[in-house]
């Protein structure tokens, strides 16, 4: 992208919960922003937001919404995405796109600033963000991978409510409070009961048994790394929990790994946060993980039954990192060179 | 034990979680009770329960408190069985012992009924009860191990608040309700912040960087099988779910599983339900196993990265196949013999 002194930037789905979060996180960042253009289905048309001191108005996603935008970040769901993506590239502008739509797509770049930065420039109008479950564990695997290769990943994961979008948080919280209340629990957005229960993750599931976002995992990591000799088998759990999805992982590394190399790589890596106090118990937490930008991470140890096994716990906020944050770090080195 | 037409027994912390559940299921399951003793520290006492119709008031836990009982059914904590047991013994009671205080001793055994109900007439005077992330992962694993051996299982739990107790079942409560009102959670029993959250299990961490409940899974699994060859790694996790734990198993087996065969063995297993509706989304569930007997299983499918991979899911009511209802059925095999 052209290098200028502020963009234009177009939020698509500015009224969701990761939208809401790419505007904070726009100003928080001091993204340098000329124009700023919020976009949204027709029912939210109207609402307004406060960016750097001055009030927005939403206005409709249309086809023709992308005049003179340079950067959109997208974030409506994979089918607005589908459709209004190639109008906001013929219009000129490079859509960051949080949803699935693209990302398996040949020609778009699936990119984690801190592991592919190199990617984004091979653009060709559309990059894509990746699902929030990989990018929460491959920051920390990756971190790892490139001392000590891994050859197989086997994670577990607890993720938030926020995944399913803000109205599935509403729905955790409207539960707990019918369930306290001796009310039954009313289900809406998730299949199952969210409020002190746990569940399968509610994406569907392929004839393989996995589920799509297991199958993401898997994908998502080899495209990334450019390898898919890496294995990855994932089993994805929703927990109640707002925003910040944890996830149990356990490597098979090429060379038996020593955990206080280890513990000094996730010190030194940029989004990394070691959180791993064995005598206060203290290890990452989703609360702590929500509203941060760094991935928590911490258990480190060898496995007492294979030297070469490693296992991890992670924490990362999933409106942040898992999409608004790592969107807006590939909107800021899209326009540094 | 002598057949009898029916058994003196005695709950040692019949006022605890499990010690109530231990109840429940000698009336559900027609114990055949001569005697009932219930037993507690003194600050339980006076209180009272009804079984088969008739009011029990609690007694004070004393040394002699043992005189003509043949069975105790142990569940007040570590330090109280392992005062207490041995006076239960020398007064001819058998103890079944549901605290960590015996379970590694080699003079007495650790079963689980489905597993090894043989162990049980080696006992000399104690039978431990396992741990109830062992128990719950256990039996599952052990129903595909002994058609296809296993040669090493990945677990990671999603451990109920009700494994700390009945205390730590009403802290989830209370704070949920006070963070639903707008207040800070209070913390008593648990280190960290259970409702919303989830934190790495709150037994102390050793040099190995395991935690005691990990630990626990890897050496009881070796003691339970007599096979200190399987290999066992854990990494357990407390979620804010009532009473019922959640497993994520990963098992490396001898030979590739058929996923219709694991099926079928799952289904015809005492002691296990297969939930596993790939087309409905509908796997175990906390919420599901609650008040049942039998552990639910599902997510059934084998690794796409190698077929001698099998992932399963499981979900059990912790206080009762994870503690009360299998030392209930320790004494039923006692008895029968």
């Amino acid at each position: 992208m052209k290098k200028k002194s502020a963009y234009n930037v177009a939020i698509m789905g500015a009224t969701g919960a990761v939208g809401e979060e790419m505007l904070k996180i726009l100003e928080e960042r001091k993204f340098p922003v000329a124009e700023l253009r919020l976009l949204a289905s027709a029912r939210s048309v109207g609402r307004k937001y406060s960016f750097k001191g001055k009030t927005y108005t939403v206005a409709e996603l249309k086809e023709d919404s992308f005049d003179g935008i340079d950067i959109v970040l997208a974030s409506a769901g994979g089918s607005i995405s589908k459709k209004f993506a190639p109008f906001a590239v013929k219009a000129g502008a490079v859509v960051i796109d949080n949803t699935s739509a693209f990302r398996m797509d040949a020609k778009v770049p699936l990119v984690i600033p801190e592991i592919n930065p190199q990617d984004i420039q091979k653009h060709q109008g559309i990059i894509a963000n990746p699902n929030c479950s990989t990018i929460i564990m491959l920051v920390p695997v990756f971190a790892i991978h490139r001392k000590n290769r891994v050859k197989k990943a086997i994670i577990s994961t607890y993720q938030a409510a926020s995944g399913a979008g803000a109205k599935a948080m509403k729905e955790l919280e409207n539960q707990a409070r019918d369930i306290l209340g001796g009310k039954p629990a009313k289900k809406e957005i998730f299949p199952h009961q969210i409020a002190f229960n746990l569940f399968s993750h509610n994406s569907s599931v392929q004839a393989s048994g996995y589920n799509e976002e297991e199958v993401k995992m898997t994908k998502e990591t080899h495209k990334i790394l450019h390898d898919d000799k890496i294995k990855v088998t994932a089993t994805c759990v929703r927990v109640p929990v707002y925003r910040a999805h944890s996830e149990s992982i356990y490597l098979e590394l090429t060379r038996k790994p020593d955990v206080s190399d280890i513990r000094k790589i996730i010190s030194r890596s940029a989004g990394l946060k070691l959180v791993d106090d064995r005598q206060n118990n203290y290890f990452p937490m989703p609360i702590e993980a929500s509203g941060k930008d760094d991935v928590l991470v911490g258990r480190l140890r060898t496995d007492a039954s294979d030297p070469h096994g490693l296992w991890l716990f992670v924490a990362g906020d999933q409106i942040r990192k898992g999409a608004a944050l790592n969107a807006v770090q590939i909107a800021e080195i899209l326009c540094q060179k």
